[in-house]
């Protein structure tokens, strides 16, 4: 029996894997993957987690108010609400499908075995093989984008990288019902990524207003336009991933911290926080309900909570070498799994077979539960001797061998559960080599389980403040919190000694291209000019015509470009940024076409009302209009587009020798996109320092919300020209200039 | 008896407080507080935390190269490593103190109470006021800046601002020592905040190789000279010193990620977990050792555990009420303590007296036992109907009232065990009425208790996931983890709707200018211009007379100054910015002085090999060289200054219109000191976007560490000219101009 499972565990992950080549079906997963990959800035578009702030951001500001920003607040944390909910209810969901496809297999097998063997064996296989195709053919066909775990595509969407598709509400859908199949078929994959990944999609869509194209979408949520509100509603959705997925409030939060994220703001932790506690009563609500057997075949198990609490009392510090031996050996397994996926895939398959006519009775009962039944027995304590070690050797190695090989598959894919699978086979193996090497002492090999699993999962993973949490609280038991301090320590020493962390890895393979919190050493000896080459920056001037418009964005796939406008002098002054995505709106909406080259009069009113922000704002996850997609009659080419309310009108920016360490800190600190390189100043008009920051809070603010609207511009505009005597001319000075009034 | 001790406290308290308006000490405890109160920047010096990329630093980075980076690596570890003993040590022996004092005074009392009631009172009052009356003289003779709980100031470090002594020698000393004295002698103040601060002393220490003053530094040490590497390992002693505190390694990561830190980074995550479990390693086996009846009347109770793993089993949803109450109660205890105490510690004397009549037996429970013990058994389980209502309420408001009052002293203080026990109060009052309304639940009052002591430590503190892992952590009880996150996401709303929190609070009160992670609502309004005044720049040109340098030192107390040069056609041109502090270790050192007014050759070399970074490292927490300190021959005075080698060379400016939020933002996330404001740019020479900063390590940078110093000179040299094409002249174009070559 334990071979047949076995066996049916390779014919899916063959299955699975030998559509690449030869099948039909190739050509779309081909599709799938090189939507990832394609590194060269098509398909992988950056993210502005600056706020832009042009005219219309800034009316809208103006306008709103304070009110509006406590307003903002509100619906926050109204959303936090709502993630930590459909997060909860969507892990209970996969949960409780999972158990129930997987109870029901079992007794309909066992009903059939009875009868015959045969049959039996042809009947599990064959349920197996419905459920993985099921969640391939999800995958291929439907939802590209929810292959594999989505933790490193989160990643690089928090690092601002958008990756095309991965936040869509397909890809949601497909998520969730492809990870119900690949794990109710029992491959070698867990659901905690998926997890994840769906925490994340929820986030989104709900941070957009529901998704568009399925007209599942309301007006009333569509409150966050700008990349950096979405970006943290993406972080609080991770946190109840992980939260849902283990039932560890804390782990969640520091996951998404240590792991996910790039950015982090401690009053982002206060509502990630607060998501992560509404998930948690959430699944324990749904769990207490499920209790009077309303859900089938789910149990408590469903979830991940291996408690050990009743385990070893205490450890003695001659038990410190296994563990840091325990420490080792999960940094060289968890490092080396990438590797030697990539390195052995093409010819492991011949060699692997000889091992299907081993059979072993306890080895079965690892086999034969499902994966969370397997680890509770691994861990549990008072069974000394349960498992022989030959045993336990030869699950180790096969099912490394099927996590290598399900490493990076088709299907939605989790890295935690078959880390732990591993992580505590060899950590009971070195517990039980404990018991008998010093054999006075009162060990449990479930211990030792425990910290393998925890090896595994650093070597593997690299997290540690967040690892360590989550192993603490799926264990309930915090008495080996030192240990499994030391234990991760070193195996993420060890892991580091070879590679980056298997988030890192895989996101370099699927091509998304993360910036590291850290400046490459070479950026010493770079300036800031030698980064960004020697081809010529594409600029606009203030009032551009149409046609230019086109022909320029038609040229070149850059996003932003700068905008130049000459003085009453006739000097060139940089006057701001606009970025290729808003044009490209201006362009689709024409209203603000004029017949003059000259720019209009800012006092006019009526400029920006033409748009709110909310125009400009990128659908997550999409490619947005392209400029093939916009229709313009020949009129509309010869007219004109006066660019000043849509710019960006103070970028950063850097003089043009400055090395690119600080260039780089600069740009991943404050999640720029587009970065000025200029010509050294000429003067210093001021420094600020620490004390010109420390402004107290004006009462006086709340008058303002209440002007009227010209009153507002008037004195919007009073703003602009309170520079005048500034001896340079300005943005405003120029424009004064130049308006015929 | 009960009474006495009480009357103990308030007599101690009262000696504390009387000090300020009459006794001789006052105009000490005055110095102190002014020096902490000192709010227009003569006390309060910023901290750079950008690395100044000036030529010495530059030469250093390029001879030492990439071994070095790693070299760095090492020792910063080793750091962490040492860190964590020193700290888990200093907590050591302070609990051992703290213990035996306590051991000593209540045996003592007791031999004599048998002879005499009086006499026994009359010792016992002795005893505490002689250890209260010592912490106070050690810290207005000898330590000033180790009173209260040191870690607003902490808080202010990491933040950008060095407070005079809060990081010497002697306030380690002190606060050691200052803690011993005044929690031995039975204040209503905890020892955490203390040990926070001693943690992070011992990191400043070693980071700048010991004490100078002292002559307890050691060259070797003196690795780390930028603020920014200090920062970090001061971070770690924080870390440290809570792991050490409550034995909650964890939470100690936790507290200085959210309540410490304003900058984090996540390789600093994995260095301070590091720190905390060699605490963690550290105090067990210090605690073990003990166990042998080594240490004293030191037992297992020294540190904060109270273990309540075998209480309450379960709960039920209608428990969620009283528990959201708990949480209401405690964000309005813990937010109004600091009002009340400022605005009631004039006349709270006289009514206070009137309750020292009450007696009774099970306060005296409370009252008598150490404050470790007394909150072991306001947590304790199966002990219903222990306490009447009317003596923990009686306590609670006399625990509080002395609360309010001590908080804030002169003595070095933490808040964390007061409000532990105020909250264990008031839950446990909590608890009782829900034993007698829901009579049938399974409830224990101690699950109240310790909801309780989190919802005031939430109230107060404000902290969310630390406080969370913490409570988790002392409690040893994982099951009450949603719950204590409901009570402390209630108790910190309730907070936060009226102050900020206590170490905020303190900060403000101590004149301890923190920059906030959020700009302020108003700073939209404003551009960089507006915020750093019409004042006049204080510039210098590049090679300038000494006497020139002492007259503009003293005319001001800026603490940086543009460089302005020429070039060849006569533009002025901004070269960098120079420091006061090196400007003064120029003048000191006076080896930099030159006859000519020309610049120096750049190529001559020798230039920077004069100085090493080291010279230009501050002391941490010191005041640096003074102007007035330096004695210079008039021929001195006549003589010149090159500073382009002293400069920062590339500072990062801001457009003069840019608005406050923006130039906020980079100011805040850089950690910088000086922002230079200059015009619009005229031109934009390239745009820098991410896939310019995606640079693949080289393999030939080695090579780089090899080359002798003259080939080095001539590389950088070379660099500096790569841009001589660019057509304004940079730096180095008018270096080569004007050297008479």
């Amino acid at each position: 029996m334990l071979a047949n499972h076995f066996q049916n565990g390779i014919e899916t992950a063959r299955l699975v894997w030998s559509r690449i080549p030869n099948s039909e079906e190739s050509q779309l997963l081909d599709d799938a993957v090189g939507i990832l990959k394609n590194n060269d800035g098509g398909g992988v578009e950056s993210l502005d987690y600056e706020v832009v702030e042009n005219f219309a951001y800034r009316e809208e500001q103006a306008q709103r108010g304070k009110l509006y920003v406590s307003y903002l607040l509100v619906v926050k944390w109204f959303f936090a609400l709502l993630i930590g909910i459909c997060t909860g209810l969507a892990a209970v969901f996969i949960n409780i499908a999972v158990e129930n496809f997987a109870g029901w297999k079992f007794s309909v097998t066992f009903d059939i075995i009875q009868k015959s063997y045969i049959a039996g064996f042809v009947v599990y296989v064959l349920i197996n093989l419905v459920l993985v195709y099921s969640s391939v053919y999800i995958i291929t066909q439907f939802a590209p984008a929810a292959a594999g775990s989505g933790i490193p595509e989160i990643k690089g969407y928090l690092n601002g990288v958008d990756i095309h598709g991965i936040l869509l509400f397909r890809t949601l859908i497909g998520k969730i019902f492809g990870s119900i199949g690949s794990v109710g078929g029992g491959l070698a994959l867990g659901k905690e990524g998926p997890l994840v990944h769906t925490g994340a999609c929820i986030a989104s869509l709900l941070g957009q207003g529901g998704s568009t194209k399925y007209h599942l979408n309301s007006r009333w949520f569509q409150v966050f336009k700008s990349d950096r509100d979405r970006r943290d509603l993406v972080t609080c959705g991770c946190a109840a991933g992980v939260a849902a997925a283990f039932r560890a409030p804390v782990g969640g939060v520091l996951f998404a911290l240590e792991e996910v994220t790039s950015w982090w703001r401690s009053q982002l932790m206060w509502r990630v926080f607060f998501t992560s506690a509404v998930v948690a009563v959430v699944v324990r609500a749904a769990m207490g309900w499920c209790k009077s057997g309303k859900c089938g075949h789910f149990g408590s198990g469903g979830f991940i909570i291996w408690d050990i609490s009743d385990g070893q009392e205490d450890y003695s510090f001659a038990e410190l070498l296994p563990m840091a031996i325990i420490g080792v050996i999960g940094g060289l397994l968890g490092s080396s799994m990438p590797c030697i996926h990539f390195n052995i895939s093409h010819f492991i398959w011949p060699a692997f077979f000889c091992s299907k006519d081993k059979e072993y009775n306890d080895l079965a009962t690892i086999f034969f539960n499902t994966q969370d039944d397997a680890i509770r027995n691994l861990f549990s304590a008072k069974t000394i001797n349960e498992y022989s070690s030959q045993s336990l050797l030869t699950f180790l190695v096969m099912f490394y061998a099927l996590a290598v090989i399900t490493f990076g598959t088709a299907v939605p894919a989790g890295q935690f559960v078959p880390g732990i699978m591993i992580g505590s086979t060899y950590g009971r193996l070195v517990g039980m080599f404990v018991v008998k090497y010093y054999r006075k002492l009162n060990i449990e090999e479930g211990t030792y389980a425990l910290l393998g699993a925890a090896s595994f999962l650093g070597g593997s993973m690299r997290m540690t403040v967040s690892l360590c949490v989550i192993m603490v609280e799926i264990s309930n038991n915090l008495k080996f919190l030192p240990l499994i301090m030391l234990v991760l320590l070193i195996s993420k020493a060890v892991g580091d000694a070879f590679n980056e962390g298997i988030y890192e890895e895989q996101a370099q393979l699927r091509g998304i291209p993360l910036l590291e919190s850290r400046p490459k050493y070479e950026m010493r000896n770079m300036t800031a000019k030698e980064a960004c080459g020697s081809g010529r920056v594409v600029c606009f001037p203030r009032v551009v015509k149409v046609s230019d418009v086109v022909s320029i964005l038609r040229s070149n796939k850059h996003n932003g470009f700068p905008v130049i406008d000459h003085t009453r002098s006739g000097e060139p002054l940089v006057i701001g940024l606009v970025l290729r995505s808003h044009l490209l709106v201006i362009l689709q909406s024409k209203v603000d076409f004029q017949h003059s080259p000259l720019p209009s009069d800012p006092r006019g009113g009526g400029r920006s009302i033409r748009h709110d922000s909310g125009e400009f704002a990128k659908p997550v996850s999409s490619k947005g209009i392209c400029i093939d997609d916009i229709h313009l009659s020949s009129d509309d080419l010869e007219m004109y587009i006066d660019l000043a309310p849509f710019l960006n009108p103070s970028p950063y920016i850097v003089p043009e020798d400055m090395s690119l360490t600080k260039v780089y800190n600069l740009f991943r600190q404050l999640g720029l996109r587009h970065l000025f390189v200029v010509p050294r100043p000429s003067r210093v008009l001021g420094l600020i320092t620490r004390k010109d920051l420390l402004i107290e809070e004006k009462e006086n603010v709340n008058t303002l919300e209440l002007q009227s609207t010209s009153v507002r511009i008037q004195h919007q505009y009073k703003r602009l020209t309170r520079n005048i005597d500034v001896e340079r001319p300005l943005l405003i000075g120029l424009l004064q200039n130049q308006t015929p009034d």
